[in-house]
């Protein structure tokens, strides 16, 4: 069986939780807790598993892979049906930007590592790091609801069946309701966002869902 | 004919030109300058193109792709030979795990962006945004050095040809000293590097061998 590293407020393990609900694949959960116990992602029984000490990591047999969106390239590889990507090679390509614009331009900017070295370095005390995150956020999603703008459109990022792009997408909505971040204006991520949340697989990969929510 | 919107120095756009390089393609380099003039890349004519304002874009005739990432698997998908993933899963995992280190953990933290944030709201000196910079860059080849050492190791990231994970580790490293981060620490991603760096494709990429270097 599959086995995952999770913790129930990781937004990239979010992502993970999600496409293998999507897929119906059963897995194990292992929780890995980030801030008890001086975070248990920093003690070496974990860093053997990810020496750069990130979640998640996703165990496959003989096989660990980390990083989340290679995880999710390596679930669509291993278990192609149902796809979370498109078949056209255009629409791959449209999924995978739409998933990388939360993977690399907003997430690891609101990591709790950066948000921790704003505060031990320049003081940053919580309003300075809610407002830190919504400006990377705010300046992400006006790029995306820019593309969802102008489509092509579905009830979903691409088309109407989710695909990686709402994996990504929905856990980096949770983070923004979370710092308050006003999304009056992503008209067009709002109206994905409660396509996806109606869905079962959504719902059961939300953080609160977790056997390790508090 | 593909065209590429790069800048010289464009981390993210240096991906892409080895990727390109390594793969025999001819392209229009189209430079959009990140300083002068205010940064082309926030005018209304490339934010049509980028609405995320980011580099690199990459024009296939009718299909635009962004995201160096999205754009990297697109032209596997497209252009499969030379690869630049393995042909078995587990390896394509691993290429893509070392790729997303770079691209997710180390290099969104050092773009310009960020660096000009924290000079705008927290003062941050040059001083300050390189060692911001060498405590990123140094966390994530922490990680990758262990995933390096443990292998399955060859000439490059992962085998005996480049993939992926070499368009991405080159310019980091390029950036690490730029910053000068101590690379002492780090022997096998050095190696790997230079085994590289003996390569055109490698060469022709590198910022000062750009059109519009200065």
């Amino acid at each position: 069986m599959l086995a995952l590293y999770t913790y129930w407020r990781s937004s990239a393990a979010y992502r993970v939780r999600i496409a293998l609900n999507l897929k119906g694949l059963a897995y194990e959960p292992r929780p890995i807790h980030l801030v008890n116990d001086g975070g248990e992602h920093l003690k070496p029984a974990y860093r053997d598993i990810s020496p750069q000490a990130q979640l998640p990591t996703l165990v496959d047999g003989d096989v660990v892979v980390r990083q989340s969106m290679a995880i999710l390239e390596y679930l669509e590889e291993t278990r192609p049906t149902p796809a979370l990507l498109p078949a056209d090679v255009q629409g791959r390509a449209r999924v995978r930007e739409l998933a990388l614009a939360v993977g690399t331009d907003i997430h690891p900017l609101g990591n709790l590592r950066v948000l921790k070295e704003l505060e031990a370095s320049y003081g940053a005390d919580a309003a300075a790091k809610a407002a830190w995150c919504r400006r990377w956020i705010g300046n992400g999603f006006n790029g995306i609801e820019a593309l969802l703008e102008r489509g092509p459109q579905g009830h979903f990022c691409y088309g109407d069946s989710p695909t990686m792009a709402d994996c990504c997408l929905v856990p980096q909505y949770y983070n923004a309701v979370r710092w308050e971040l006003d999304l009056a204006p992503y008209p067009n991520i709002r109206r994905v966002v409660e396509a996806c949340q109606a869905l079962e697989a959504f719902q059961k990969a939300a953080p609160e869902a977790q056997p390790d929510a508090p």
